[in-house]
């Protein structure tokens, strides 16, 4: 937070309504900025809805475009009000913040180009920029610091899974073959992940009985092992919360573990004002 | 549950039966009440079985008509013997009740049209008044505290899966495009819910090799994803049996939820010795 | 176990093989029990496969009447050697016991009947005879405690989630209509058990797009409450765990929380041995 | 890791290099072999898409042989540098890394056999050589012991989900019989067990309301067994972090593993104080 000496008086201004989210106008702005993000992505939305009739979509190119212009205008002024704003440019948020704005005006380059629809489809990242609203809600950051400390041990659990599922996905195009829709080993890796994860959509499903029955081990596999990810973020959440829980501190006796609700000190009895409990860290 | 002096003996008699549950006539009401609501939510169901004969569903309609009448009955009770009417009225409870019985009457009026289906669907709302008796289970109340306890944590977590959906039916939609089922990016958001739910209907299922290997991703992160609504809710479940069981009332103050090693009362401020800290059950 | 004075010593010999599994007869009765119990099983499974040749069919029939006489006579037997056979009779296993072995007699009586397949079918609860011989194995003590401590929480749970699948299944009706398959209400309420469960045949899926909004908003409720069982029992059994653990007590100085395979006391430093660890309950 | 007096400096280089991992050269050979290894897999899988052109599979033939060699060269210098080669011959990774080689030598000798493609799948177990370098990662071993520690209790709630499958398998083929699909037995136990784990394909559906009622009853049984394994897994899971958190070592027997409060060292008897009582890491 510590401002570079140049700084005009409008740039500290407007760093505290857009970045900021203490002060009224920060907060209004953020409020504007995530009904604008909605209404963004829901015109892009509907934009694609073939059903409607062809007149809406020229509304919905002209308020596209209008989104667009605010979107690269709040851009400019981030980078403007920034204190490093080379950081802000390379950050994911301004990464993010970027890519929401360019494939518009590319568009205008490449109007009919193939390749051009999955650039367009970057305009979606915009609905990310509504997470950055969310860092300052405290429940997120402790979902984001139990998902972050269950991280490696989410990973191992996915190369287990990757590696389950090419086994299973090679048995059964050797069982099943290509006549019953297991074409080819990866197709049949694709049927596996879809049966361990339980979605099951029934597209390519075993017809022989040995297949259905190498199919019930696996669905018996995933059933078992869907809980893992769970114990390892519960494990986790549990813990992160005891901690939130205990991380208060009576400041006369030192010690922790009370209730935020708490008017005296567990310990030593002490009355429990504003400036006697310490939140640790 | 202090009632106005100008109050009856007749509403305070009727209060205890119909709002109460601690007497034996209480007791037999609220049974009563569950018998019907759940015979008038039968009548309905059987009443949309176009399969059944056509004089069955006179039979039903008498039924409902009976049934309505009760209901009605029971709500203008409920009004007269309340304490405090008005904030019957207006409650949650109070509303479901009045909406459970209106449609009938309105389908007099506007008997054949087409949003009176919608309307008598009301009815169903019924069913809903079978969780207020819940209410008194100790159970119910832990897991409603729970729930209450994590609503915060699981909304951000709804958000953040609504974002998911939105930019992986949105990379669907490029990907695989109208000629495979994904007609429009609402549809492919609404296959992108499926799928990360592990519901999968297969309705729409990918048919392209880039289809299917980015189905998997969204397959293998909703299969992760599904640990975290888990995780936050038995965390704060354990969180609120740990409390409960331990809950160690002050003889002085008569307030509980003190920890077993707990010195002083945290409400207010005594000693905690071993008679003074009371188990409760 | 306290048998009553007129048992003879066979009859004691035999309850120890056939109820006991202390001694070495007892357990290998066991063993045989079980591979008699899943070959009856497999047998009746492979009886069912229309695509096996007719000749072996006979041979499933008379493979069949070598068990079911088998299962009789140790069902007589269990009633002679029994202290209390009307106890037996009466129990759980008792029924099951019977159930498995009488439709087989009846069908010679009423061979051909309608209703006879139905009652076939019972001859499958022989599989939960398999179920007796794990009450001796600790963890599914365990785990049958969890569960029926529990129970009351899932019941509750139950209940919210009926109300919940008539409400979303009378709104799909209304909505989707019998022109996309919610034919009846108790079609659409099925349709939403599919859903909530995550299970998603797919046999009905909405076809308008309010329909698919709706269906929506049923996944992502299904997607949280799937939670709610998992956290119940997760509590439950991280409870069970721990108070297994904290169940052994140093004779000494009569404090628990140590671990199996402790050598001295973590409190007084005594040493632990077979009698100085004592298991509470 | 002692070795025999016999063995040469080079043995123990490449005992170092092959089976190390402490060493850089050690560090570096196991990322050669697991880019090899995922090349080789990634092969595989593309030699099995019918629809590359021929003269593709032509190179994958010579990349496969190339691997094969690398791998047989491997696994020999396994077995030369190893202190106990029996032992290594004879351990899950020793079979496996045999297995993953052996198919593609078979298959010059019986090269169109029909049982051969079953053999060739056999490759595929070299995707389990992945997992032998994770066990270097401390988050694995955790893993491990947790799903080690569930392991009974997981087995015995396998078994009671066998029998469940079997009876509701059966009853469904009694009331939905073979003209809906469930043409026998074991076809409708198959189906029982992709309606529980809430796979849920949708190849075979109940048609009739009775078969749709059932249904529904093992599908909310499946929503509150799913519950099962998790807490099984989440328990465990909790209790190994838990431990390892506390890895506190007595100093006087340097054994880990004790209480925060612990007073004396459970495995020697030496009172801890807080000198003799050392956090580990």
């Amino acid at each position: 937070m510590e401002s570079s000496s140049t700084r005009s008086p409008l740039q500290e201004r407007l760093y505290d309504i857009i970045f900021g989210f203490d002060s009224v106008a920060g907060r209004r702005f953020d409020l504007v900025l995530i009904v604008l993000i909605l209404s963004s992505v829901l015109v892009v939305l509907l934009d694609s809805v073939s059903s409607i009739p062809l007149h809406y979509h020229r509304y919905f190119f002209w308020l596209e475009m209008l989104f667009t212009l605010f979107f690269t205008v709040e851009y400019l002024v981030r980078i403007y009000c920034s204190p490093k704003p080379r950081e802000y440019i390379l950050s994911f948020y301004g990464v993010i913040d970027f890519l929401s704005i360019v494939p518009v005006y590319l568009s205008f380059f490449f109007p009919a180009a193939q390749g051009m629809l999955l650039l367009r489809i970057l305009r979606f990242f915009r609905i990310l920029r509504v997470l950055r609203l969310m860092r300052y809600l405290s429940e997120a950051n402790l979902l984001m610091r139990s998902l972050k400390a269950s991280r490696r041990k989410i990973l191992i659990f996915m190369v287990a899974i990757c590696a389950l599922t090419l086994i299973y996905g090679s048995l059964m195009y050797a069982v099943e073959g290509p006549e019953n829709g297991f074409t080819s080993i990866p197709k049949s890796v694709y049927w596996a992940i879809v049966t361990i994860t339980t979605v099951g959509y029934g597209d390519i499903s075993p017809a022989t009985p040995l297949g259905q029955a190498l199919a019930s081990l696996v669905m018996i596999t995933g059933f078992a092992i869907i809980s893992v990810p769970t114990g390892i973020v519960t494990a986790e959440l549990a813990n992160e919360m005891r901690k939130e829980r205990s991380s208060l501190m009576c400041n006369h006796c030192e010690r922790g573990g009370h209730d935020r609700n708490a008017k005296f000190c567990k310990h030593c009895g002490v009355e429990l004002e504003d400036d006697t409990l310490v939140e640790l860290s």
